[in-house]
């Protein structure tokens, strides 16, 4: 048995469930494995997410999706039959774009984008009035030409505006886009990535993640990006510019200890709320010297009922 | 002043330079930085190969480019108007072809390569009479579609022959071939790579190199492959394969001690020559703890004269 201090553990427990929702004002959700797994919602998330909401608590869906805007994200919520608004959404598209424009928020002209990613990257970049090049710009959907090589060593196909240079996945990702981002960073351009996972879970397999497009930039370079998904602490930056919130009073609830709980913990908010109807398993917070510890746990998010 | 042993300095000193020419039987050569520089040849490089060979020495050229086969980089070096034939050519192409069916040998049919790369790799593999898909097929250049994520999730459209993935430099990256090339990782195929190098130098600038290709596989399977370039000694033992030398009477000739002088070294040929016309300078091995010191340095190829 683990020597340090153990989840508690609400299944089935009403007191200990009022007394967990009471402690919160906002409820930050991560949603595959946590609402839903694939197409499938799980039964229940519905009527919890209203409990919480009708005791007035803020619900926030947090995700790593890059290729997404939020009210393309609202739709697939809409479609899960999940009841939302587009202000309860933070995606790494847009966490990024107020990252940009909040954070940074670098004088112009000099602060262009270089989008390596698709329209949902975009969309957010306009909505917060980040100038861009790149992205879906079928100019940069093409092969590489021997003219090309000329044009970026003698910088006549780059553009000296461009001061950020920020990789999510890019279904169309091809040599040239790679090449061209490669050559804003080496003038100086900073390094931003929507989020760095290797892999997209999909059809019960996995599939290049955003961290396949900026890896090799990675590499290139020697240099990491800033990540605007979990568990990154810029994310949770960017939601605390938005949402203004106590940390103290805010729960992360996920399914996966080395992302959603990570994220919850480094980001010292009041809480974290571990379900197992995810990727992590309790064995894994139970074992001697596990890092990543939950505060609370359930067996399932409809768990929390009253 | 360093304390470690420095390279013997060969340069006009006529009596150490026909020393050190009786002491070896066969020669590699590196290639850019060493007999040119993108385009410009360096002045009395032919009359040094043909001074070595006039005294019966085996040059060998060995290089990291993995677009080109043997004949195609034979065209390059006449090109360059350097005589040379085709079994003096050693590229990571050819290297990967001689590893995958002289080393690797796996029984047929269960022996195809999935190739990430372009026609060189392709040609090599022919010529071993490897059977390969991928590469230049038009059949992977193109999008991912929905419909391709459940058949490389129910396995339909990957090929169950395929027991090796070989990632080269590929101008033609796409994400549904990193995707194809993931899923046959995950089935427990071999991971090779032509050579590592994060980046090609080309135009006094650098592009993306074989190493942007294989790095986002290396993220997502937390596997490295076996790299068939410099400084990979399975590139050595391919050479040796082909070319049966006495190691200790062999000679490598580079200009960057991270790549060509260490390959030599950790092949323990017989000797190592530095050039000062690529990208190592002398001030890195005199440095105290420098790791890779070269037996001998000239100026210039052209130095090698008696």
């Amino acid at each position: 048995m683990a020597t340090h201090a153990l989840p508690k553990y609400l299944t089935g427990d009403k007191a200990a469930i009022n007394e967990f929702i009471d402690k919160f004002d906002v409820f930050l959700f991560d949603c595959d494995g946590v609402l839903w797994s694939g197409d499938h919602v799980f039964e229940g998330v519905v009527d919890t997410l209203e409990l919480l909401r009708s005791r007035g608590k803020q619900t926030i869906f947090v995700t790593n999706n890059s290729t997404k805007s939020r009210s393309d994200y609202l739709k697939k919520l809409t479609a899960m039959g999940i009841p939302s608004n587009v202000d309860e959404i933070f995606a790494s598209a847009y966490s990024s774009a107020i990252y940009i424009s909040k954070i940074m928020n670098l004088p112009g002209p000099k602060n262009k984008v270089f989008v390596l990613g698709e329209a949902g990257i975009e969309t957010e970049l306009r909505e917060c009035g980040v100038p861009f090049i790149g992205g879906t710009d079928p100019a940069y959907r093409r092969d590489i030409t021997p003219a090309d090589y000329t044009a970026m060593a003698d910088g006549s196909m780059l553009d000296d505006d461009v001061a950020i240079v920020l990789a999510g996945l890019d279904f169309h990702i091809n040599y040239l886009k790679l090449a061209v981002a490669y050559q804003y960073l080496r003038r100086g351009a900073k390094f931003l990535a929507t989020n760095t996972d290797s892999t997209l879970p999909s059809n019960h397999t996995f599939f290049p993640g955003a961290g396949s497009i900026s890896i090799p930039l990675v590499n290139m370079t020697g240099q990491q990006p800033i990540a605007l998904g979990k568990p990154s602490q810029a994310m949770m930056d960017s939601i605390e510019g938005k949402f203004q919130f106590d940390r103290s009073k805010a729960c992360m609830v996920g399914d996966r200890l080395n992302t959603d709980i990570k994220f919850g913990i480094e980001g010292r908010l009041g809480g974290t709320l571990a379900v197992l109807t995810g990727v992590s398993k309790k064995e894994e917070w139970e074992v001697e010297g596990a890092e990543t510890v939950p505060a609370y746990y359930v067996d399932k998010l409809s768990d929390i009922k009253v």
